[in-house]
């Protein structure tokens, strides 16, 4: 770990808002020139969303992990608390201040691209046990993957897979997989396809909590133990 | 092949589960947001099963194997038979059990998640020579690609191939290929876009028995003996 | 090269065979769900040969190098003749011999999936300075990516990369890239989607002939020796 | 370095045109095959032309670089050039010729193809602060992910990685993500789908080199030292 923590926030800082934009910016590009075809809207929607996240992941994986995601800095604090390249408490919460920041800053520069006003509140609302049930079981699909790749020394594919996995996950569950409080934060700053009203996000980010235990313990189930080539997602260039 | 059996079987109940989520989750998306244009619904179901099925074998592959199907472990049992890494018969039917039990449990997540009865009976007819012919040659290709791949020493590949098998086949052959028989009937519990009567699932399963065959005869032809690299696809971490 | 050659042209013979009904059968089950909108049948069409292409190159690559096309086959024998990995001339004859005789092969089998007769004439004509431009470029690329790998060491990235090099040109040069004789002489058995009128066929390959010539001169302008690591795409498992 | 100049400079005017055509030409077929669907006709150019650009990095990679982009060029002489694998000043001035001219080049091949005049002046008006900053921020992404990648040792990932930046920025950005003033030139050169009005043309590569600004910026910040096993984008067979 020896890249410095404030360039890994900054990492983490950016490359969550890069995603948010790519969200959010290939949500507006999709409604403009799809309207009124909801399909092919969310085809396009996603396929830039998993490109652009493991883009993002191949950028900023060697300075901060690319995180992006305040789930996976929890988990990565909990599932590698007792070993040496895991996140520390402390490290985990400014993570999350980083992402969280990010993700608005994110919604910002897309709004600003398509001459929208930089912020407006998102009338779009998400709720429902059938949604909660999807931003569940996605989160803990995405935190099992995530610590499947690290804990088996193959975190090297990770960009692809996690890519992979919202590309399927935006289809597979009934909540197009935020998976993510932070982007669910920052989503709420946009009132376009991708948005989600404030008062959706408790509902969701409530949600992923329970999909990160579960993938917690999915993860101390199938991976008990990290092996010998095992790599946390935190490396340092 | 140092997991333990219960870890393993709950690894391909889980896997399959998620796949069969998968399968019948963007299935049910698609349907809903495309009404009317079954090209595209087809065209956004085989993108998410594609992407979702790679992505279970990154995280199951180590664990179990990730068959996540019958025909894979029954192969996997012939095919090994003489080695130290295939399934033992007991263990490709006690494989079976999970991926079937898998497989319903999954179709029950899809539909909940999207606020349907649990359990519905699939009404969509599939059958025919056509159809049956479609089956036979998509498992016969799944059977000689991952066995190819295995024994060759390129099992490391088998999470981005076969989900681009599966990708392909939904389009060329005439069945969209299930190519699964733990798939197949636990698609028998929905009656949305991806279900198939119960009626029409005996004659799939059939049809995939006989790809079955065909195909494990295609790889004792074109890979008579695994080289020295060789890796079973039932690996521990 | 120790697989023997009636085995390699027997992965030849199947893998082209696989090739062409994927192409076709893809073709049909795209014009079927897609009636009227010719740009996604293209894209669902393309998107699946892609995919198959890549996975029958994996398949089949190292068993008889998974050429499935004639200008590769000669290509081969040009490029590396003074090597001892190229084909003979007779091989390269026979490998077209195999790789016609399966494209043939292949459209039986997906007409018959489709429930269809064997064999149909097809009637589309394709025509014309510009289309001849097409498969005259779209060959040249395909030859100069082919060896511009082996003749780098690089032949393993061969499956994705000339099945990623099909899509692209689907959709990149006018004629929607055939860039293959065999698979161009198997596609007029079919009045579908993929069909190429036979009347048509003899200026395709014409240009797929000079796109060869140009392609094999451009490898020898920028790959002028194979590297200590260059690899045949001919080898055995 | 040991490929001579001339042929270096013949790899980026062909792999700059090749990809210029791919632009170009993907975008009348998708206009032409998905007449009145703006959308599907984005997707389908968008996806042509990410896997053209991901096949053309590995063609030309081991030869020029494969950098297609005079802000490659110049990042690349910038960057590097305290170090022994870099472009001089005169050499990426010379690149970037080739690639100007090679764009142009494009162009023709892909009009004479779809049976269209060499050459035609573009009407489409690509102008307003929103698409600029669409250009900036694309800019700025691409050069971060490709001097991240070689930065740390991570170059031969470049084709996939570079691939999917520009499949995802076609929707995320405003612009389309042109992110290339060689390509913006030569895609002055066609009144067709991917077209840009000369006019239009300075405003565009003006916002491209503040992203460079910025992109080089991003790369020094992150990746301040190359580490041991970074490699340059320009090597050679």
């Amino acid at each position: 770990m020896s890249a410095a923590l404030p360039r890994r926030l900054a990492a983490e800082f950016l490359g969550t808002a890069l995603l948010v934009t790519a969200v959010v910016g290939s949500g507006i590009a999709a409604a403009r020139l799809s309207p009124g075809d909801a399909g092919l809207q969310l085809l396009e929607n996603s396929v830039a969303t998993m490109l652009a996240l493991g883009v993002l992941i191949l950028i900023f994986g060697p300075v901060s992990g690319a995180h992006f995601n305040p789930v996976v800095s929890a988990a990565s604090w909990w599932l590698h608390r007792r070993g040496a390249d895991g996140l520390t408490a402390p490290e985990a919460g400014l993570y999350a201040l980083a992402q969280v920041s990010g993700a608005v800053a994110g919604t910002v520069l897309a709004n600003l691209m398509y001459a929208l006003a930089p912020i407006t509140r998102s009338t779009q609302v998400r709720t429902g046990a059938g949604l909660w049930l999807g931003e569940t079981a996605a989160t803990f699909g995405l935190i099992l993957l995530v610590f499947a790749l690290t804990r088996s020394g193959r975190g090297s594919l990770a960009p692809a897979a996690v890519g992979a996995y919202i590309g399927a996950a935006y289809w597979s569950t009934s909540s197009t997989s935020f998976a993510n409080p932070a982007v669910t934060i920052g989503r709420a700053f946009t009132d376009t396809f991708a948005g989600i009203a404030p008062g959706s996000v408790p509902g969701f980010v409530l949600a992923q909590l329970v999909g990160l235990v579960a993938g917690a313990a999915a993860v101390m189930l199938f991976y008990p133990k990290p092996t010998a080539g095992a790599t946390a997602l935190t490396a340092s260039p």
